[in-house]
């Protein structure tokens, strides 16, 4: 972080001219902070009382590098016309080279020059290059400050045209013309049906993951669901009831609140694809996120509706309120055992960081089974079922389920592997990206590390010569509790550059308490899906001269 | 096998010189039974129904055989003097070279030509050479027929020495003086302490491990406990009681039977060594077997003394009978949620194999805890009480952890890391043997794959090229039940040796439940323990041209 304020501090002495800038403020600001890291506090959930200290540090950087760029460029302020761009002008400057603007309001600014500035990191700034500041600043709340917009009045170039107000027409014949709006930050696999991650920068910054962000994953439309009208239907035991539940129903029965990672069976896909082609959206990095999930306990459910443990293998069914044109709902089950078990926490959720479920990740209720694949995780639920067997669902019995790297489309057989349930410890690089270019001295590595069923990740090792020498990783977030670890691990490494070195290859690799690995290459493990792609996350970097 | 069966009946067409000799018979003895594996049965154990018919095959191969073998020899048999040998002589005929001997009661066979004639494969055979028959025959009971030791009857070379018979003299200040003595089948990584593994062609001979080749793993004298006598201590929660069980109320409990793989968290350090050098026994491949385990379960006998499940984490703590001479004993602990789980299935084991525990493993009672490092599965169990932390043994917290290959000697915190429970997913091959020569044509590779915490095996690939290309091997032995997965797959892939190859790279990885995977290569997970061994395991042999 000192390399990151020693570069601000040149840009803006370079800037600036002001050639006595007391560059030990900088110093001191960080020496009398230990944890500090380089990132902006996340809008506060409960239980993320972490932030409030990286609010203050970065108030306070904020502000001074706030007053500094002010030097700069008060006196050009108020010489701008207005003038009139459309949103289409506004949408091609996302480079140096066109310039890069962003808009607030009505308003429209050039921050070609405050990008290298930015104290979250030019990168951040990028992501909202081109169109509104609004998604963004309400992810980071600390540029809702006086200071923040003095700081940005001094880019402004002029207005948006009031006629770019007018919402584009809905094409009513298209059954996604209905899906909600979603944060320009996401990075979209598919449109229809809807597929996001976030960019890396953005998905490690905070333990939880803010809602807009989350990474998205729908088989189908989103339906709009009314919560006045909607019921839970649960089908009863023999000998039990058949439950139709409101959702005021589904709030009498006790509330639970839990931290859950999810991750999408296809993350890192994108890797095995470079191995050989296969059927799946391209995720990279991102198809991963983590939320405080609310709601019943899936266990309660069943057991008013008379369901119990039994001896035979059974499994729980859950279908969506999601269908395709030929009404065919998104379904999944999980074994009965885990559902009536307390300890796996299973959850009805309606409540998502303390908020509703967004549409896209479920309104009004979901499926939440920590430690398992996310495919799991129904959206939209309107029935559960108890069976004998597995969901019939296409994405229970021909998806998501692991092969051989010698299988292939002609000889497939999906009954000869079990659906996937539990995933395999991961981990990933988010900080420096792939080809980026890292300054020499000392540089931060930061990630993610995740395992599946509940075992908690005791370590990461990451390596900046391609997998040679190793260095332990600092495992930051929430402490992990036994046997329900359902929660990622962030991680970050500060480590020095070895001299000399022009390129690196950095590797991380996670260990998890059931001294579970990854595997050190991708195609071992190489599927015709394209799932499960957890080999040794590499990334290449230069290093500047 | 055909192929195995054709170069038997050459070898008898020369040896006997019956050039008319009606190999049909073989073939037809073959193809009447398309499961008939290579192998020998076992001695039969309740819930090991798949022998039967393995025996009766062998009893006609046997029998043929033995009436070819009888042609060529029946003229030799009475031809020998009775000459005398000490053991010793014997022992030095174990090579083609010297002469291959073997002694059963006090006769003595010179076995060098029959050796490549050995139904069960020559290096079956090869295990007794030296010393006696009677330890393998007890093994696989096969051999007590008549016209087996008819056939044997034609290689006696002698009698051994009458005054070999006495014992040798007993050290008696030596504290393992009084250990029991073992199989001379197992391959010996330490006297004393005694630590020892089934060499690979017997290891998965048998999907149960008969008890006199299940691997040793001691780490300190054995202890000579009376039965009459014993009692176990299970020190009772506040407001509970104590109980001092002696072996009938252990009995008393409901008993339960289960069959669990164990794995010491050493097996396959060999393979790290060739890394780097580590601190441990040598083990192969071998320091994993199977057991039908019968006894009461923890879970019950704790709830006896009043304990019960508590919010707080908390330990079971397990004190062995053994000792070293300032009077330390063995310990470890497990979480007291394993212990209570029922669906855990820790048991106070009395019984292996419907036997009383042999002395070396444990007699008369030993935790058997499934899914979990055999490290905890403490012997010649003493003492149970319920601890708000791990065990203080040195076994516990300073040994039988996971560091990454960065850390050594002068660096390791054990501290830092938590203590092995769950191990990883394991396989390893058994059949050929690294080195060894294989027939071109169409070649069986067999091995064994498990997985720690009651995850399945799924699937084995087996690599004929280092890696590049896999096969999808068929999976053998008892059907798992989900999450209770206790016991190991032995598994075995008939395939056509590439034309033209002179060497063959094999290599295996296995898949758990958890889509858990094997890492390439053993330096990413190198340890300065040496623990943890589960890369793929490879093996290089050579084409016979």
């Amino acid at each position: 972080m000192l390399l990151l304020h020693r570069a601000v501090v040149l840009r803006l002495q370079q800037a600036c001219r002001l050639k006595s800038i007391p560059s030990r403020i900088y110093i001191q600001a960080c020496s009398t902070n230990d944890s500090f890291r380089p990132q902006y506090p996340s809008l506060t959930f409960s239980g993320d009382n972490s932030s409030t200290r990286g609010w203050k540090v970065m108030g306070t950087l904020l502000g001074l590098g706030a007053v500094l760029a002010y030097q700069d460029h008060r006196c050009r302020a108020a010489q701008e016309s207005t003038r009139i761009y459309t949103k289409e002008e506004v949408s091609s400057h996302t480079s140096p080279e066109t310039g890069i603007w962003v808009t607030l309001g009505s308003e429209v600014f050039d921050v070609t020059e405050f990008v290298d500035l930015h104290p979250g990191g030019p990168s951040k700034l990028m992501l909202a290059a081109g169109g509104p500041l609004e998604p963004f600043w309400a992810l980071y709340a600390v540029h809702n400050q006086s200071h923040v917009r003095e700081l940005l009045a001094q880019y402004k170039i002029g207005e948006l045209n009031p006629e770019d107000k007018v919402a584009p027409t809905v094409e009513t014949s298209d059954p996604y013309a209905d899906d909600p709006v979603r944060h320009p930050a996401l990075k979209v696999n598919s449109q229809r049906p809807f597929n996001a991650e976030p960019p890396p920068e953005l998905l490690t910054e905070n333990y939880i993951t803010p809602n807009p962000i989350f990474f998205t994953r729908n088989h189908l439309p989103v339906p709009n669901l009314d919560p006045d009208t909607y019921r839970l239907h649960i089908v009863g035991a023999p000998g039990g009831q058949s439950l139709s539940l409101s959702l005021d129903d589904l709030h009498n029965f006790p509330k639970y609140e839990i931290t859950v990672t999810l991750q999408c069976a296809g993350n890192r896909r994108s890797e095995m694809t470079q191995v050989k082609e296969v059927k799946g959206l391209e995720w990279r990095t991102g198809a991963i996120s983590t939320a405080r999930w609310a709601g019943a306990r899936l266990c309660d459910v069943l057991a008013q509706a008379g369901h119990q443990l039994c001896e035979t293998e059974a499994h729980v069914c859950f279908e969506g309120l999601d269908s395709d044109p030929t009404g065919t709902a998104y379904g999944a089950s999980i074994p009965l055992a885990r559902a009536m078990d307390p300890e796996a926490e299973v959850l009805l959720a309606y409540e998502m960081n303390g908020q509703p479920l967004p549409r896209d990740h479920g309104f009004p209720v979901r499926v939440v089974v920590p430690g398992v694949v996310g495919a799991r995780h129904v959206k939209w639920l309107g029935r559960v079922s108890v069976q004998p067997e597995e969901s019939y669902s296409h994405w229970q019995r021909r998806d998501y389920k692991g092969f051989s790297p010698s299988v292939d489309w002609d000889t497939v057989d999906f009954d000869s592997a079990p659906s996937i349930q539990e995933l395999p410890i991961q981990s990933a690089i988010t900080e420096p990206r792939d080809g980026e270019t890292v300054e020499s001295g000392e540089m931060t590595i930061k990630g993610y590390a995740w395992s599946g069923g509940g075992r908690a990740v005791i370590r990461v090792d990451v390596s900046l010569d391609g997998g040679l020498t190793w260095q332990v990783a600092k495992l930051d977030g929430e402490e992990q509790r036994p046997r329900k670890a359902w929660a990622w691990r962030l991680w970050q490494l500060q480590a020095p550059v070895p001299a000399g070195q022009k390129e690196l290859n950095i590797v991380c690799k996670a260990v998890d308490d059931g001294y579970n690995v990854q595997p050190d290459t991708v195609a071992p493990i190489w599927n015709l899906r394209g799932v499960l792609s957890n080999a040794w996350h590499r990334v290449h970097v230069f290093v500047a001269p």
